[in-house]
């Protein structure tokens, strides 16, 4: 039996929590919730469970062997260092840190002291991603030219964090998690209406290696909920949109061709050496299995703690991630300037 | 009756002809073509249309009232100079030039002549395009935070004009027709992918006098056709939507409110002087009577030479639209640079 | 406290047991399930629940104040009567029973015993449906033409009932909800195709007082998930789409105007007396802030036990649906025949 | 070159005019008008068409070959009589006439002069449909179980026939190409709303050989324009949707897999001798090459007059949709009474 204290009942600590209490093995042992009206809730759905309102009273104590943190960004690092240091395996919502030096340290420590650290970047455990990095790896689309995401909605306007940091998490552990490579530069344009340091709207550019190119829009001002993303190969195009029920993947067999020219070749001709032709053909929409990502990646945290082994989204992933969260703030700050990573 | 010469008959020329044909009081009097495959259609359809090969034969021609040009943008300039210094009235497709030098001798020297230049900038003749002004003006929206535009497509790859000067011209001139406001300054990125100096793909940044904020996504090498353009109010969202057949304008009653605080009041609280509430109402999608835009666009050519007006896409509006594409294509050939206009 | 017996933890059972554990002032007190699989989920979600594997156990208990029943259609008769008989206010899934006779048994002893009886008929506690019945009731859509109603999804091809009575008692509760009418006739044809007796796909026709009528297409045999009622009136047109994220209901503003012959009019007209003319107007889609209907619903079933009112889908409610499901089986089994009702 | 004279420029003789028109090797010879406004947009279109006001003119003119009648159906029969004994080819609208007898005596007339007589059912040129039988005919999709089709709009209410002759020949000249069987038996029920004599809204039932069923509903008073027929097979089902513009058909890797039983299998089962399991896979939009579909029938019509061959919508495919037209509006006159064929 693993013994699990959650930090954290607000937004995301509810699914963690019912999450956590259906596997089979896991005890949610204790919640750490200061809003008395949560607590009720807690009560009521969560009888067994203990209910403490210190993060101290976790971390401390000793059946506890693991933490799961859902709480706002700047208290992760605080909280995660907390329990790493206190024994406990430690699971953190997106993203990990504020800074990739607070990353750093976690996964410093954490190596140390020999205990798991996994970052809740869910939507690696999401099958439409997995479907949708299996159709990209197979080579069946060619060359990847760019990928374009959006994720979009009139959300909450937060105070303490940009819509930046709020949502384009799950776009960058998408991308890392599909391309398997780490861009080379970004750069950023952010449009501020409430607040001036706060962007509520963002455009960033990520440049990797081998000239793929990725621009990424983020808005909690937005009048349709849009999380799409779009993959442009030389051979093939891959619509994912996540809000989808039946459709979440959409492979279009549409391409470019270069058609070469046969040497000798006299006649003048305006398109160069080469002739690009378009092809359009079928349109697949694959049959995805799905199961809820959360529960695979609390499944899969339970998993890497029993067996020692190192998370797919370990304190490495969620680092990288922050990094570049981190390039495309800086760019924001400095007027869209192209930074270097 | 006016007597129409057409110069061009690739992609756009045919529904020139057909528009210019079908209006009472018009007689499409020559058709200037090239290409053999061609011209054996024009003989077809319009049997009573004179044939030409050299545009010198179209502007030289005492019968001919007016010469509507619908040739590769490069050529724009020479061809309606010509028609206008040979005192034909001259209807350009959209971009008028290709350097805002060229546009301005165009106006000069229409205004001596004392001839009608118009710029097919068609969608300002587009009933959706009008009544999402409407809409705009009536302050019912309240006030613009910014637009976003996407046109995309997997569309012919040009050679001689980038997906810019290619796609960009109709969300600028619908933007300038909206707004009623010229851009600040600009900035863009574009992606090359076949040929280093040809943009595929290009996003741009427009920033407007009173801080509203324009995006704009162009694209030939998408898999879905779209013609999206969002525009975000405090009041009312409203999207527009080209491609679909029966929601062209959807206008969503949700926005932002600002609840102002109380004086006196003496909680601590992280939100600062107000607080932002989230208003979620009814979508209305707006019955919108439709006429094809182009017919209008000719209706209005042919009634500004008979009425000796102005048009509403005179050559001025086609020099403001020259004018931000120009600035658009120095950022992208400088590195994403802010041009100040 | 109110203490529930559930009987039924197979398809729907699962869905009262975790809306009534959410009521305040409710307690889940037993549930009685007879598959291994199911009661190893009931012990860990609901660890304070008592599990028995006999009904008996739940209505001889005299702790307990109201049973829910979630079983196979043709076992509610008797595990009702059995409860209303042991003294338990009783909430039987839809159809309430599969004969008139018996329905019109449980409404009797139901009245004898002073007990709620109340059947989940669970639309009518569905948000859109609420909003829908307004606009009709309100007169904007003038009188009703026509309504007709599609149920179809692939789902499972039930071997103890027809997808008649599986997938329509929604129907038909929600069209006697939103008319407050009862039909005068029913006719039916059904396509069997695994199954002699076992009818898989259904055509039913309903007409109503005041001429009204009524096509209802249900299957279990289809490509698509739709569950969709349009309401064709002479001013205005509505679609409730339930399976729709963000518009369950969308209101045409179309309608067929007559226009009256001015007296004395003269000239020859194949019309008649009159004209008809179309009007197409705008479309609205209204915000519907939606609540859960199932925990409506449950929340209903303990107010009426707590203030012993009678509840909105009562007995009556019950026995009205059965009696037209009946009806239209029998016009099934007797090769389309009009029944009476 | 073939002469071609055109009998009607109302609703569809425009297109016919257009489509002639522009094949190469045909001449438009003449068009009988009688409406004025028509009669100046033809002369605008056509300049060297002929214009007359009495169809005589046109079957009486010795340099016509062949008449395309584009009236009311109640003056087909009259018409095309007329025209084939003057000893033109015909190319009726849909449906060919109002009874079968007539369509059967043109049959013979034409047979008896050796004229090619063919009936313009569009749908059976339409490339979506052809893609639709080319999968049907492959045997992919298993048994055909069944077939629904909807042909719904606010549409015009004719006051010459009711919604079921106007809309209804596309349906079943769609479905006798399709299954390429005819039916045993029809029923229907109409609704009429303004008119008792003309039905606004038509369900019929049609049951082939071999056990497939269909079922129609036309309705001209509907507020979406929905043109979709469902075949649903035991290994794949099928979408035929005519509006979308870039998924005409949506083919479903659904179906049920009926598992016989291994013999001398003892266990107690409600299932019977066999299980049904839902199966669950891709679904592919086939790329589908658009060519018009009246295109290709005036091609067509023109073809077989060249080269002496029987149409693929010659007058017996005709007068199959009219005798089903026909005995449905039996039964619609008659309470829904089954029809044998």
């Amino acid at each position: 039996m693993i013994n699990i204290g959650l930090i954290g009942f607000g937004y995301w600590g509810p699914n963690l929590a019912k999450n956590f209490s259906q596997i089979n093995g896991v005890f949610l042992h204790s919640i750490c919730e200061m809003k008395k009206e949560k607590a009720e809730r807690i009560k009521e759905q969560y009888p067994l469970t203990r209910l403490v309102t210190n993060f101290k009273e976790i971390n401390k104590n000793k059946e506890i062997d693991a933490v799961a943190i859902a709480t706002p960004p700047a208290t992760h690092f605080k909280l995660a260092k907390d329990a790493l240091l206190s024994g406990k395996h430690v699971l953190v919502e997106k993203p990990l840190t504020t800074t990739s030096r607070q990353a750093e340290e976690l996964i410093k420590i954490a190596q140390q002291e020999k205990l798991t650290l996994m970052v809740g970047h869910t939507f690696e455990y999401n099958d439409a991603v997995l479907k949708l990095k299996e159709h990209i790896k197979s080579g069946e689309i060619g060359d990847i030219l760019y990928i374009y995401s959006q994720r979009l909605n009139l959300g909450i306007l937060r105070q303490d964090i940009n819509a930046w940091w709020n949502l384009a998490p799950h776009d960058i552990s998408i991308l890392l998690f599909l391309l398997e490579k780490f861009p080379l530069r970004v750069s950023a344009k952010g449009l501020t209406f409430f607040n001036n340091s706060i962007e509520d709207v963002v455009f960033a550019h990520l440049d990797f290696d081998g000239s793929i190119s990725v621009h990424i829009h983020v808005s909690w001002l937005d009048p349709n909920k849009i999380r799409k993303m779009v993959v442009v190969g030389t051979k093939k195009m891959i619509i994912y949109d996540d809000v989808s029920n039946d459709a979440k993947l959409q492979i279009f067999d549409k391409g470019i061709v270069k058609l070469d020219r046969p040497s000798g070749n006299s006649y003048p001709d305006s398109f160069g050496e080469y002739q690009l032709v378009i092809r359009s053909g079928n349109l697949l929409v694959p049959q995805i299995s799905f199961t809820e990502p959360l529960r695979k990646e609390c499944m899969h945290f339970i998993r890497c703690i029993r067996d020692k082994k190192k998370p797919l989204t370990d304190g490495e992933s969620g680092l990288r991630v922050v990094r570049i969260l981190e390039a495309v703030d800086r760019s924001l700050k400095n007027g869209g300037k192209s930074i270097k990573l």
